[in-house]
């Protein structure tokens, strides 16, 4: 097979520099802020902003399964709180004794303190009982609808909003206290609003609760646990490394796309 | 309940603007490619940065489940492009005969023309059975290789690399050929590659298949289907009424985040 190259300076479709960086930084700089919430309103114009980047997520079939159900009201707020706390205090006796102490020291969620509570939900009926690219896959659905989760969290870093995912919570509770029908299934439920700051690490990385994992553990050739991809994927393999080492040892610097190695 | 107003200019949490108009460039412009691909290989510095982009993607319990499997040999191609060849088939008879034709006309893979392709599974085991934040949603941890996905999906597009999501497909069958243990799921088969160009918008939109959605449909307020959000959930509604308009009318022109309405 002919191997093709390309000149990238020269492509139309790729960003420049700065436009890369700029993404990369939300993706590196992005947290689950579950303690560091401001109380301060967040404008109109921001959450529209974000609200319309999660609605052009990728949707299979381009069924745009989602709703997004805006919450500020604290009787509200103080119901799913309350179902967070019955899921958490369930979930603390699930842990073996040694971790059990650690677990319920984390801070998990910041449902009352943030200004702003979101559900993203999946109605599996919005585009009939056949959609192309679910036939195969019945996932593909709810999958979509996290596809937005994700536009709505990245962009909501970039407007400098903390974004946290309490998934601690009974979902048929979740349902019920929100009122959504049968064929409606609660996907994410998020906690938004301006923060104090973001921390460098995730909270459970710093908390020794697990490690990132270096690339070689999750990179495979060809099949499932395949390490070995000849010199391409070793070429790769040391691109990956040399860049997290980067990232591990000094956070994010502002240099990831431009960063070359030898 | 005081409300607190915030001076965002201020804020050195948020982006500047052209960060922000960044971030947005690579949520509106990203497509699902299956057409447009090119042979061309890509480098491993750029692979590196879209794989690492997606491996610091949020998950339950830093969890981090993925792995990525990278497929570039003809021969592992074709036998997936074997199992669309069924799978699309089968799904061409469910559609009623209205929609079959128009069904059969799509093109819905670039499996062999794209250089590399990429598997992105998740591990239900690799943090043991009780998992911080799973307890009472097991489904977190697919959904957090969905994350992962939706990392790699916007960083492709930022570095120029159409990126399509091959979902017909029997997943019992892509796992065996894959090589996949029992307790490993497969999440996502992607096409990956540079392209031709990219579509001003979604191909199934162009092609009448469904239309965009306004965001009158999917916003709502402290419950399922309510649409009544007072004055702020009206204003909010306004503004990304105005935003979407925009973006239909002409598609993205670069002042997303600047543009501003009275």
């Amino acid at each position: 097979m002919m191997e093709h190259t390309r000149n990238l300076s020269a492509d139309p479709h790729c960003f420049g520099d700065a436009e890369r960086e700029a993404f990369y930084k939300t993706v590196f700089t992005r947290r689950d802020v579950r303690g560091q919430f401001l109380p301060d309103e967040i404008p109109a114009d921001v959450l529209s902003r974000v609200l319309l980047a999660s609605h052009y997520a990728p949707s299979v079939g381009f069924m745009q399964p989602w709703n997004f159900i805006v919450i500020r009201k604290p009787e509200t707020k103080q119901k799913i709180h309350g179902l967070f706390r019955t899921a958490h205090e369930e979930a603390a006796e699930m842990f073996d004794a040694a971790r059990r102490d650690t677990y319920r020291s984390l801070k998990l969620e910041g449902i009352l303190e943030s200004p702003v509570n979101i559900c993203v939900t999946c109605d599996k009926d919005r585009a009939g009982p056949v959609v192309i690219g679910r036939t195969h896959a019945p996932e593909m659905d709810l999958y979509s609808s996290v596809c937005a989760v994700q536009n709505l969290w990245l962009a909501a870093r970039s407007e400098g909003l903390g974004f946290g995912w309490v998934s601690i919570l009974d979902h048929q509770r979740l349902k019920d206290v929100l009122g959504m029908p049968e064929n409606v299934v609660p996907v994410a439920y998020i906690c938004l609003g301006y923060v104090t700051g973001f921390k460098d690490r995730p909270e459970l990385q710093s908390a020794g609760w697990r490690p990132r994992l270096p690339a070689g553990e999750v990179l495979n050739f060809e099949s499932y646990g395949q390490q070995d991809g000849g010199s391409a994927g070793a070429e790769l393999l040391r691109q990956m490394d040399r860049r997290q080492q980067g990232l591990e040892a000094g956070g994010y610097t502002g240099d990831f796309a431009s960063l070359e190695f030898d």
